[in-house]
């Protein structure tokens, strides 16, 4: 991740030097391993071994904290630097997403900022778009595909016709994969980020524990074709909303209509939807990883600071933000069920009588030819409630004709 | 135009204070009536006669300018207010795109800044996006939809199957024409945004008289059909590079695949595509225009600068910014060319000859079926000097078998 900075800054040092009306220069580096071939060689630069003493030098402007991890030497290395009088760029959004006011809090306390163009959605100067770009507006709702890994799976699955497994696998060996690939394909990661989105948009604390997280890996090349077929793509998909009953954080297995930006994302492009009162829906897209994407948001902090720019973390001061109520899902939505009936007279009645008592209309339906004991059927309802979406799955269960739980999933209007 | 920014001040003045740290008054206001409807009263406010005399008032801090024009009150307003100690926000793309050199100047020998959001793409925050979001990268081109108007009038024209004629008819009908419909339709609008961003982009003064403009006047119902039968769109697109020749600014109608983000940008929304050293490509999608979205990109400089964020007009000091020769489509691309053969043994023969002699290589060839005297034929040619293809049409003149000069379209690589 370093690397893409050091590499940056020395490649466009007349530049940097001309667009921030001074020099940026690297004074010292910290990393686990000083002897690693880095293709770029960090011997004129101090080396520290101790990445927490190194963010408090008295020689330094500037702690970029590139290391990751939530805890450790990251949180460690932010929390001596900001004491120090240093401002901090980092792109670590596990750290923020879990400490995220404290951290604010300590910045501003400091007289410093704390910044994290890199934490989202790589390259894309997003936290900039909603922090300053967007910052007159009331903002009504914020999506993103905001973890290629995951869409590399899910459209890899649809262009091979290639089962989760296997893309998974692959995209392990691609090295894709986070060491731990809960990260990844869990929603974790892309749940981070939402949650730091969240805060900007709603000028709400970081909740991360209140985005309501789904992974992709139940989802089936099946469902991929099917919903396919009905006009719909699946992404892993973050949406955030400031609702009445309080703030719905969702990261999870979505449908969106194929020809909207969001459905024609192939690949391990990130995407993000910001919609706010007077602007209406602004889209940006670009890579969402990868050495120079993120070394070019950090740089972008970089300048920020360079040139002067001084902005809380969150585009309000912490103590300011307020502590939204979890809400989970209570927006309505279309929902997309696909299960398997049983072959029995009068069994996609028993289907329809369960919807209708839960108060959940059909909006298309389609019932496949069949050769096994069971017939696959797709339902899209119109907009419905989750709640009336889990009592007519739990009404399916005291039928006998729903060979096994249906996939559910919900359709997002984008 | 300035309804909008009363509005959003009024609706949101807590959030806008609460992010930028102080509140946000409308001290006066001006404009050509008084008496107007605007949906929005204005009593609240000190009425000025004279909008140049109020940009210069002791009451005020920041000159919000959206009269438009390159001239008159817009330039005389911006001018006072700078001269007398206050900062600006204009919407103003003519005015800068001709001025901008003497205005940045003057601006940062006031000390004060010149900012223009919503001159370029409406509510997308292109301009921060490329100033600031990407201010590590070296720009390797830029390019952008950016007259919402003529994407409307070439994607319906597609769409309805009409004629230019009868949706320029429409359009104008509907009011999304300027007074002085060559603006949109000539290419001049979007020239003016292409060179705003071009400036900042490459650190050259704004040279609109550079750039090369091209409209849509010419664009037949056929030439939309046929590209798409060869998996293209027509689009006026804007692009700006910096080559080794000089700098490089079209706006044109241009091809490019239909299944990339701009060729499935239909209707009136803007588009802008930056493409940095380190950051790859990114793309911004929004509303180019419209009382919301100009709003919220002038929000969004009065924010800025209620922020105490300062920076120079065009990214770097009036000064420093370089005078780039301009360049005149020194870069190679493919073409793409319609023309009418008049029905003779040996016709293709001859084109073909004639292409080969001038150097430029064919791709891809289609010669449609005809009843009248002359045949339909499209070629798409391999990368070319736009030197090369003007020899081959040259050439053509001196064939007898080219019924009329053919229709000539770059292909742009996105």
């Amino acid at each position: 991740m370093g690397v893409g900075v050091l590499k940056m800054i020395r490649e466009n040092g007349a530049l940097i030097e001309a667009r921030a009306g001074r020099g940026v220069e690297v004074v010292a580096v910290s990393a686990r391993s000083r002897d690693k071939d880095r293709g770029v060689s960090i011997d004129a630069f101090d080396w520290a071994d101790d990445p927490v003493a190194m963010a408090a030098r008295d020689d330094i402007d500037v702690f970029v904290e590139l290391m990751g991890g939530a805890d450790g030497p990251a949180k460690a290395g932010t929390e001596a630097a900001l004491a120090a009088g240093k401002d901090v760029v980092t792109a670590n959004k596990a750290m923020l997403a879990i400490h995220g006011q404290a951290l604010a809090t300590a910045a501003e306390d400091a007289g410093r900022v704390l910044r994290f163009e890199a934490a989202v959605a790589g390259g894309i100067p997003v936290i900039k778009a909603l922090t300053e770009g967007l910052a007159g507006n009331e903002i009504t709702r914020v999506m993103g595909v905001m973890n290629g890994t995951c869409n590399y799976i899910l459209t890899r699955m649809e262009s091979a016709g290639l089962p989760y497994e296997e893309v998974f696998a692959e995209a392990d060996a691609l090295g894709y994969l986070e060491a731990d690939p809960t990260l990844d394909v869990g929603g974790i990661d892309a749940g981070h980020k939402l949650a730091l989105l969240s805060a900007i948009a709603f000028g709400t604390r970081v909740d991360f524990p209140g985005v309501e997280l789904e992974g992709i890996d139940r989802i089936t090349i099946d469902d991929i074709r099917q919903a396919a077929d009905m006009g719909y793509k699946i992404k892993l998909l973050g949406v955030a909303q400031l609702t009445e009953r309080g703030l719905e954080q969702r990261m999870s297995p979505c449908l969106v209509p194929d020809t909207s930006p969001l459905g024609q994302l192939d690949g391990g492009t990130n995407m993000v939807v910001l919609e706010g009162g007077s602007v209406g829906q602004i889209v940006l897209r670009g890579a969402g990883a990868g050495e120079g994407p993120t070394a070019s948001a950090v740089m972008s902090d970089i300048l920020d600071i360079a040139r002067g720019t001084r902005l809380s973390t969150f585009g309000q001061p912490a103590a300011t933000l307020s502590q939204a109520k979890p809400a989970r899902a209570v927006t309505a939505a279309p929902y997309y069920l696909r299960m398997q009936l049983l072959d029995r007279p009068g069994a996609l009645a028993k289907v329809a009588a369960v919807l209708g008592e839960a108060g959940v209309s059909i909006n298309r339906m389609r019932q496949y030819s069949h050769s096994a004991a069971t017939a696959p059927v797709l339902l899209v309802t119109l907009k419905a409630a989750r709640a009336d979406i889990a009592r007519a799955l739990n009404g399916f269960t005291t039928t006998d004709v729903v060979a096994a739980p249906p996939v559910t999933l919900r359709i997002e209007a984008v």
